[in-house]
């Protein structure tokens, strides 16, 4: 199937290719009357943009946002919100070889496998270039929830992790890696570039945490707080693992370990002692700020060949060339951020039906 | 909101509370013509059910299935299947302490935010009784992809995990843990009987392996096969991270670890000569293997007493009386297992609602 | 397919077949603390029984229901409803005949053609009998519109209309018909007994008037209001068409005759000198009263053999046995009007979501 | 709310005002390997384009679609579709009068209502404009149905109904009404010329004619396929009523009237001697011709004025001046047939999910 529809009531639909004219997403459901216009999408854009360091794809999108419906003098009018980026670096090359073998770890032969053919340009659809579209609609998201302030940052690149004690919110926009933790930021400058002139790549860890959630979101059973950032989060390309809270370390704890106990607390509500939990509790937000954490397996575009097959069946050996993240992690970051906040905003609204 | 149904065009619906007088689901979708009687749904649930050994709660439920509609002559006929399990054991006890104050890590205090009230009998609607619903549906959900062979077991305890060395199907069923492999079975019975008497409670570790699946199923890309899959066990009770294959570790390996190299297949299809990816590329089943790892935390219920506030919040303790799983993990694995079966059966159709 | 679940975020599933044990209703996304008991559901239900007077079926069903979830001390918890009816007068006889042959009018044929086989016994799922749920599902619906009444009635049976001079709010429960107009009611019972006698049956058309709806419930432009409405009537048993306000009326209307002017009204909104529109522009609410019309086909089942086909595909006659309504659209009425508190139950929510 | 995506697996969304920069459609779950190209479509529109004759609108629109995505060399890859129209004709004019009072029978009130202010330059999102992005998806859907043949014409303006014995199908093209009666097509001149000369307009009806649908489409019991139908014709702009079949007349008709006697057929299958039904039984189709009839109301624009007030509540008189179509029922035409394709690929597909 094709499914490009996130959401229940808040939604957005994403489209293009890689190496089409353009890509966009119209977002619906959106409240009215909210201010929006292209620069206050922007710079969500510009933090996802490629080719800024050398630790990113050295393609050059300027990914400029265009509000094509749904604004009316500076205002969301409650219907649809279109908004389009156009593809301005598709190189013109020779894409006969990934035309004809399947790139390992790539979706290249799944999608031979469903669709009976692809667009072998750059990936088609399956290129994370798609993830412009998700973070351009998370902008008009952060909008519908003003209450929380939503913040991802890589904590792990290649195994090497950040050190806690050392965790600083102003260093994450300081440096090439939305490293929280100054030393660590250095220390990967070498590891990611000696993985990018070894044609290899490395993996990473993305933490997202959102504060301002208020108790009470959430739709249990099926559309649980949790489970639907899980299927957020393990949606966006290159991701293997999610974890709500303390995670697979949750599994260690013994139960008292794990409790987080409660005491009154000044606002009225209860005070937490400790979130294991990471602010979601039978799949409903507890007023803890909700934790994430993300794993992003190292970019299957090495230059490093591999054994693969053709579409003819036949063995062949492939090293992909082309412009590639040597760690696709560090660009996924702006689109954690985004998918929280798209899981938000609808869980917001969905409370606000039901509840009032 | 309250949401309780799960998938796209097979789908299901569940109701019921821990006390209330039966729980059920309704599985809507199902292709018509399938052999169906209450007898191949009960061993699953068999499987699941409390009170089997001094491992899992004590509560007794003989958890009988009853088919209400969509079978006729023995068959599925395409519409609704409703099934029913009457709850028989909700023992008659005092729920005064339950009802004032709120039990740390459960989503009593969730729940009262986000609907201003509950049913504080058992945990209500927040019941892992609840699964028993989800796993009387994923026998059907079975019947619909008869090609595919589901394995669920228990991998980890309290953070004491198998020999992958040692591992030996057969013994999955012969010990109540759903364990893999004797000795560390062995060693779960001390452990988990001592976190037991101790009044405290052990997380653990399932995996699912699902072999049979086919090349091609998944919906690129907001219904992606591994999103799917991520979303059904988050949203199972306790669960706090899911893997897809080698997940958070695959952020720890280089490029050229994680590949998985391909290889002319004799069946046509390309062989692999790794299963790092766990069976999805791009969202898409690759034909290999699908591999899930969940992480169930400990059991929140615990005798030890801990610091929580009443409704009107004042500081108190409490201790969670009653009757508990030391270790909920090991009764999810039956429902990862259904889990799993549900998210395949509606991709299979999904598959073929595009490609026919 | 099967898809057996309606609306959007105040949804319900229904499940049963006419001779199956049980049917029922799953209600979910209901608002918590709303006051329910069997007996709020109850009269709604007895509106719509069978066998209470010689102008519908002889077929004895108490249609009690019972509520299984959801429900805490006497009100909604915000979770599941399950509505549960038991069939108790499913007679025993012998449907050899028609699981032979195809009852012209009747879905048989069409279900054999989709799903390869069906259940024969009093028409399996495509019975009337499932109506029973919504009007369950519908009883729950009106708790969360207070603010709106709900009013449908036989306008017409068999072409015999009512005297609109005539109308009569008062009438409309004080004779078998729902008809507001004594002297039509009178007409009916001649022309309902005869065609009764005669093995033949009648259409009629059912209208449905919500007042206290205020302006702006809807959702353009593909979850319209009146779109939203023309499905659910639609989809009722029997129904072959659907008008909104003046209906194909107001195709014969010039534009000046079929506006409908506003003026300064008492309450702040406008008034409206006529409401040819039925309450309903753009897909949203005005304020003014909605009105739905439906047309009913008559009874399929008559006992005039009619010429049709077995399974085999063999010409044979056909003349259903049994015991039927003479004119279904009578006990279509209380449907009617369930429908129109589901969809706007559902509405209301919808616009609470997205403007707060 | 804002609803904007429509179908259940082929499923499209769109977005765009009157007079916004463009308006557009994203066509998802279409199959791979279709051959589809802008030249395809084009046909469509230019049947739906406004300008053609002095009996439709004056704007001036070349309504050009451009496809962004989805299709590489020529072929649908089964990824989203994403489909363009520019806005080039969007009359600079004074708005100020229909900014501050409501045109009555128009939606202005009830987006004001809803949303608290609104576009109002052409009518904004409640433009009919927003009906060729459905024409440009419709004809994507086309293209999943290759058996079904689906012709749409006006059976009816202002009252004045075609006669039935000279329906010539040839004729629907050669008018400027989609009249298959080549002398109602000349009354029709005059009829409608009148009125536009008066600054009134008409209502017509519109029937539409899908024949190849095979039996067994449709999905019972909140999907069938005329509910469906219903919910697609009546969410049209201008759309009041909608009927399957007999509609209204099969309240009027008695049991053995309304029936379709089945005979042995040819094909294997029954053939029928009537079809009163419409092609639709218990909403899954019977393989006869599925017949809908659609009322579009008059124009709400007329140049005639008419009371109504502004929006800080005052009285006033307004007369829509601006470019109008005096009978918006003639050019709903090919909208009628483009939901018709819609929904018959929708359930297509769904059938195909269920039974293979």
């Amino acid at each position: 199937m094709s499914w490009n529809t996130f959401g229940r009531v808040f939604r957005f639909t994403t489209w293009g290719e890689s190496h089409g004219p353009a890509l966009g997403a119209v977002v619906d459901g959106c409240p009215p009357g909210l201010p929006l216009e292209e620069a206050a999408i922007q710079p969500f854009l510009d933090a996802r943009k490629p080719g800024t360091s050398k630790f990113t794809t050295q393609r050059r999108e300027p990914d400029e946002v265009r509000i094509l419906s749904g604004v009316f003098e500076g205002r969301t009018t409650g219907t649809p919100i279109s908004l389009m980026i156009k593809n301005t670096d598709q190189r013109s090359k020779d894409y006969s070889e990934v035309a004809k073998a399947y790139r390992p770890g790539h979706a290249d032969y799944a999608y031979d496998a469903k669709y009976g053919f692809r667009d072998y340009r750059g990936g088609g659809r399956s290129s994370a270039r798609e993830t412009a579209a998700r973070v351009a609609a998370g902008a008009v998201a952060r909008l519908v929830i003003p209450e929380v302030t939503i913040l991802a940052y890589v904590s792990e690149i290649g195994g090497d992790a950040i050190n806690r004690e050392a965790f600083d919110f102003t260093q994450i926009r300081q440096n090439p890696f939305f490293c929280p933790d100054a030393e660590a930021a250095k220390r990967w400058e070498t590891l990611v570039d000696e993985a990018r002139l070894a044609g290899s790549s490395l993996g990473a860890v993305v933490e997202c945490v959102a504060t301002g959630v208020p108790a009470g979101w959430g739709a249990p059973l099926y559309a649980k707080l949790d489970a639907d950032l899980a299927a957020a989060m393990m949606g966006i390309n290159a991701v293997k693992g999610v974890e709500i809270g303390d995670g697979f370390n949750a599994a260690r704890l013994r139960g008292e370990e794990n409790a987080d106990p409660m005491f009154p607390g000044e606002a009225g509500g209860p005070e937490f002692a400790a979130n294991h939990a990471g602010g979601i509790a039978g799949g409903i937000s507890t007023g803890q700020p909700v934790v994430v954490r993300v794993a992003f397996k190292p970019t299957s575009s090495i230059l490093i060949p591999q054994d693969t097959v053709t579409r003819d069946g036949e063995a062949t050996k492939l090293a992909t060339k082309g412009r590639h993240d040597p760690c696709v992690g560090i660009r996924g970051t702006p689109v954690v951020e985004a998918m929280m906040a798209l899981v938000l905003a609808d869980h917001k609204m969905l409370h606000r039906a039901q509840v009032g």
